[in-house]
């Protein structure tokens, strides 16, 4: 069924605003939430709101958070989520980089006592109206097992780094830290596909290809899929934005993340608050002339996109040019959500008195 | 051939004197090239020396650099390195970064106009004696291959961040966005051995086993090997490392690089000035207690280490481990260097009256 972008995020805001969100939180939750489906990224979408609803219903989601700045210094700063939406929290963090970076050239704040914060990259891109460089990192629920490990023991902690460019579209790398994002493999699932070999590692720690490899307690295998082929890399680089996002802030960490799904109970002894979020924005001219960064920002785009390719059929993307170019198909055409999504969300609309379309 | 790394920190600091350098400078250099050598990380060590001299020769090295802070804020730094060594640019750009982070929490510096800098860690590992987390990045001469493209376009572009810890050893993440580090195929290469399907791709892009590819004409693939298995994220953390280390300083940037090899020409329409490095400190307590801090990053690195593996002959390691392990082998053993090495030292030191053991 096809929606307008506009619809879904009326929809989410009545959804919030029900469970007692403030009118500027509901609406800050809703875009975010709707600009993953307008990247294509529906995993992470409106197909997570009753997701989100459950967690409030099981008191881990506090709806009126008193999000609290408590430690500082000039360029660096963690902030207490006080449990609220990640949604909420993760903007009003980057913002808070940014000031930072305009005060004293760039601006680092670790998050805890957070929730599951949406897209990475929607929080980076923030910093790109305000000409900075911006980064968002944050941990998840553990579904990952490090190179030789048959344990679940990191998440897919994304990485997104936004650039700002002068007439190229902006740099948006938005990527898990293993070797495909959680999203893709539950498509797989919902087709009854295989997964191709070397994403998932079942429970005795043994390649497989069964794409609901994960839900029989296997795990998903970091970046690089194998020690041969740099697993250990993959995983080193999951392990850092675990570090910053959660030891720096003193939320939880490793396995000690609490899931998102609201059937899991979160581990009994937590070693910190709620999942943790590391954001970070450098101001440009804190380093060079802006105009001067962008005309080579452009031409670093534009020797890339003319690179000669393997195949005449393929063209050598910049990080960020599907995301964008589904947005503008999404923003035309309206956004194409799966029956079974529509059904959870009218199940969720009529429970709480929000009507879909 | 075996060596103390005392004689071999001294053999170089007598070369580099030989050249033109400063005292302090030739020390410095000579203590980042042999701490490669330590960690077992031959490709970067005592081996490369002759190649420095070879620059320097081309006039492409300047013996006596003035380096130059040329742009900054409290917490951001540009340095012009007057293409000196990268080996005394980066220790002196990352002091800078920590004495940033000790005055507004974090510090930030972008270096142009630089040379090879060594391995990363050595100067993402200065930022632990201060409490500070370190990072290191450094752009390189080109020879991996964007996802679909058959050109070289960007370099190895290694990543190195530095953990403090309690008592547990610091956490050192020091890789290329390769699949392997070039040195590795070296290996290959002088033992007569394939590479490993999905390392390398020849000149017309297609994958190759033949460890002398390079050599041949074709690249080295980025982390993830090809787009199924997640290359698109290898190739975008290469360019994020040549965007903050170039694009950011002003140095050259994607395949305008300057090669290590003096028998290559720089491109004849550069983008920058020299090669292009990036470091950061953060002050541990700019973020939280440092103490508190220290103990749950024991505790995270315990929690891996304690991981489940799927053969009981494997164990979970801490990105560091295995160099730290090799660098207490070749403090008690000292360092075997391959003839062939030994033999261009002995003919480096004929030439310049320097005598090595």
């Amino acid at each position: 069924m096809i929606f307008s972008a506009k619809e879904l995020k009326q929809f989410a805001t009545n959804i919030f605003l029900k469970i007692g969100c403030s009118e500027e939180h509901a609406k800050q939750a809703s875009d975010v939430l709707i600009r993953a489906d307008l990247r294509g990224i529906e995993s992470h979408g409106i197909a997570r709101l009753s997701g989100y609803i459950r967690l409030h219903e099981k008191k881990r989601l506090n709806a009126h958070p008193h999000i609290q700045i408590v430690h500082k210094t000039p360029s660096t700063a963690v902030v207490n989520g006080d449990s609220g939406l990640g949604l909420v929290i993760g903007p009003n963090a980057m913002k808070l980089a940014i000031e930072k970076a305009k005060n004293v050239g760039s601006g680092w704040v670790a998050v805890k006592n957070s929730n599951h914060y949406g897209i990475a990259g929607y929080h980076a891109m923030m910093a790109l109206e305000e000409d900075c460089i911006g980064i968002s990192l944050t941990n998840a629920s553990p579904l990952v097992s490090p190179t030789f490990s048959k344990e679940r023991l990191l998440g897919t902690n994304p990485i997104s780094i936004a650039v700002p460019t002068k007439n190229q579209p902006p740099f948006v790398l938005d990527m898990a830290t293993t070797i495909v994002a959680n999203g893709k493999l539950e498509v797989l699932q919902q087709k009854g596909l295989d997964a191709p070999e070397g994403w998932l590692q079942d429970r005795t720690g043994h390649i497989t290809t069964d794409a609901k490899g994960l839900v029989k307690g296997g795990s998903m295998r970091p970046l690089g899929g194998d020690r041969t082929h740099g697993s250990h890399k993959g995983y080193a680089l999951g392990a850092v934005v675990d570090i910053l996002s959660a030891v720096l802030s003193g939320a939880n960490y490793g396995p000690w993340v609490p899931p998102f799904v609201a059937f899991l109970d979160p581990a009994p002894d937590p070693v910190g608050e709620g999942i943790g979020h590391f954001f970070g924005a450098m101001r440009i001219d804190a380093f060079r002339d802006g105009d001067e960064f962008k005309f080579h920002m452009d031409n670093w785009i534009k020797r890339m996109r003319n690179s000669e390719t393997v195949s005449p059929n393929e063209k050598v993307l910049i990080p960020g040019d599907p995301e964008r170019e589904m947005t503008e198909v999404h923003l035309k055409n309206g956004i194409d959500i799966l029956d079974s999504i529509v059904e959870d969300l009218r199940e969720l609309g009529d429970k709480l008195g929000v009507s879909l379309k």
